[in-house]
């Protein structure tokens, strides 16, 4: 099938609206559904929140009996299996919608192909792949869970220019200046998933919460700050974001009581290593699980498969320059969000990533740089590791 | 005087116009004229090498009896003295020009307003500050050396996005890709010196001349650059551009023989320490002199301060974390033109600048980012630091 204009706008209005379902859909895709006749909207809609309808659901209840001889764009192929709601390929079909242009084909394994063979067999014409590359950036932590098993692991760094975290003495408040800090809620936000280290708890005694204060409230209002925006109508419209996870990796189980990460505020994850007695107190107010070690600590790979099976899509990392650069060194990250800050902090001060010793330069890790922007007096960078 | 839009428009032009003095006036600064009767230009020059007439003198002779009357735009205050050329003020008298507009007065003692005074007192209409600072930053360096006893100083820096420059085996070729070192040749070529030291040249052996073929041959054609252009325009036309002195910091002569900066290829001059001999053949190609010395290195202010009185404007250092970091601790750095790659190279590798460990956090080196550009796969900023 190809795509018109008027194809490719009613996509891009489809994404828009999934969008919407950024801080709220865990652990389920963000969908949107536009139902149109030629240029005019008959319906439209999105997925909110796991166990409540999705997006095709309310963009036919919208269009009603207009939704016959209609065109239904998806940004992710109708289901087909009976889940916590009907399958939306009956719905469709039931509506009489005529044609069906879908931007990224269902990965998950109920669905997989079946969405589009029971319109195809009710005689509805079905086009794909239209922005597929844009549907599948919005679910990139969900397409990594179930087409690799693993989350989309995105490490958080903010550091000086020439490359430091903090001042030999440990001091890392503040490098980056508050809009950095504040745009890093968004991000914590979106995820399922937040990762430290004990290490990180020990030195800094992070909450990894996100703080709906910081998150939306510093954010300007102007251009380019579609997330943000998202995050606080999000909250205005009382659809509660579903508070990310947050894990700790603690192989020795030695994050001291009274660490905000232990106060048990939101849904806490610790992952140790089978010696560790998981017996105290301290632990009282949080999950905790073994994971398999391997030279020493544990093993990340088995920590994703962990926590891609608890249904992390999108896992976002604030952790030291030892578990980063694991995290790095493993091929485990998918992303750096890396910020910026326009000052020096000299050779003593703390390095960015601990990475194994290169013997030459042919084997430095390269990335690809997706996305560059000015937050505050700081920059975001947002790079991917390209293969070796 | 209040100055309006076909004002603005001539100056701007005659910025454009002292611009293509950028590889070629040293150690004179780059200006600029255009005479013209309203928006008619009947004239415009620009200075092209030391010892050759000023700005103001082509744009007189192109302009002849029209400059009767006219409105003369100079991007420097024209100069009243008798130096190599006749006095630029009493031109613009003998020409007959009603109204000189000038962007930026005359630092030079020799000068300093008496241009202004001159074209007064014949009756002529005089307005400055028109584009000032565009007109200052032209000539960041010849501003720097009359007003400060010492050049600008741009210390040029390479380095992967974790702030390291080399392996920890010192392999350092190449960090940054082909057009970021094409770049670097632009702006070795508007430098009237370029320096480093014996730890460089030691580690790397580096030439540091101009390589035209490098300097512009790679550059894009597109818009923004402008420098690019430039130089490759002044290679064509035969200007030749004047050959930056290379100047190497070897406090105890320990530069081996063989080293390219020995070669006599270009002009060069070593500076040492009084307890190193300066006998011996290797240094018979080059020039050498006598630094005082500080806490065992050399006074880096009294070498900023031999290059000045030796007319170095613009100074560009090519150095090590050493060397670039005690220019930095001691605040004799103007500019950062910073190269980052899109690469990684782990804690292990070398830093970016040795710099003294703070105590805390305010006392972060800060820097205002005055520009920030792609240039092929990496990025190009240039930074000033801020007072502490």
């Amino acid at each position: 099938m190809t795509f018109n204009a008027t194809d490719h706008l009613h996509m891009a209005h489809a994404l828009r609206l999934a969008e919407r379902g950024l801080y709220t859909t865990q652990p389920n895709p963000r969908v949107g559904c536009v139902i149109a006749h030629g240029d005019e909207v008959v319906g439209s809609g999105w997925h909110q929140r796991a166990g409540e309808p999705h997006a095709e659901v309310f963009a036919l209840r919208e269009a009603g009996e207009r939704a016959q001889g209609a065109t239904a764009y998806v940004t992710l192929e109708p289901c087909a299996h009976h889940g916590r709601t009907p399958p939306c390929a009956d719905a469709l079909v039931a509506a009489g919608v005529a044609r069906v242009v879908i931007a990224a084909e269902d990965p998950f394994p109920q669905v997989a192909g079946r969405g589009i063979e029971k319109l195809r067999a009710a005689g509805i014409v079905v086009g794909t792949g239209l922005l597929r590359d844009e549907a599948r950036e919005l679910n990139v932590g969900f397409f990594s869970r179930i087409e690799r098993g693993r989350p989309f692991v995105r490490l958080k760094l903010a550091m000086s220019l020439d490359g430091r975290t903090a001042l030999a003495n440990g001091e890392s408040k503040w490098i980056t200046g508050e809009a950095a800090r504040a745009d890093v809620q968004r991000w914590r936000a979106r995820s399922s998933a937040i990762l430290t280290g004990s290490g990180t708890v020990l030195a800094d005694n992070p909450r990894l919460t996100v703080r709906p204060g910081e998150g939306f409230s510093l954010s300007p209002p102007g251009r380019g700050w579609g997330e943000g925006a998202a995050l606080a109508e999000s909250y205005r419209a009382g659809r509660r974001v579903v508070a990310p996870l947050r894990v700790v990796l603690d192989r020795r189980l030695r994050t001291p009581a009274g660490s905000h990460v232990l106060d048990g505020s939101t849904p806490t994850l610790f992952l140790h290593g089978a010696g560790a007695a998981a017996t105290d107190e301290r632990l009282n107010r949080v999950e905790h699980a073994v994971v398999a070690e391997r030279d020493g600590a544990l093993d990340l790979a088995a920590v994703l498969a962990l926590l891609a099976a608890r249904d992390v899509n999108e896992l976002h990392v604030e952790a030291g320059a030892r578990l980063g650069g694991a995290l790095l060194a493993g091929g485990l990250v998918d992303e750096l969000l890396l910020y910026v800050a326009p000052v020096l902090l000299g050779d003593r001060a703390r390095p960015l990533l601990e990475l194994p010793p290169l013997a030459s330069m042919a084997e430095r890790w390269r990335l690809a740089v997706v996305e560059q922007r000015q937050v505050g007096a700081d920059w975001r960078l947002r790079l991917r590791p390209l293969p070796a």
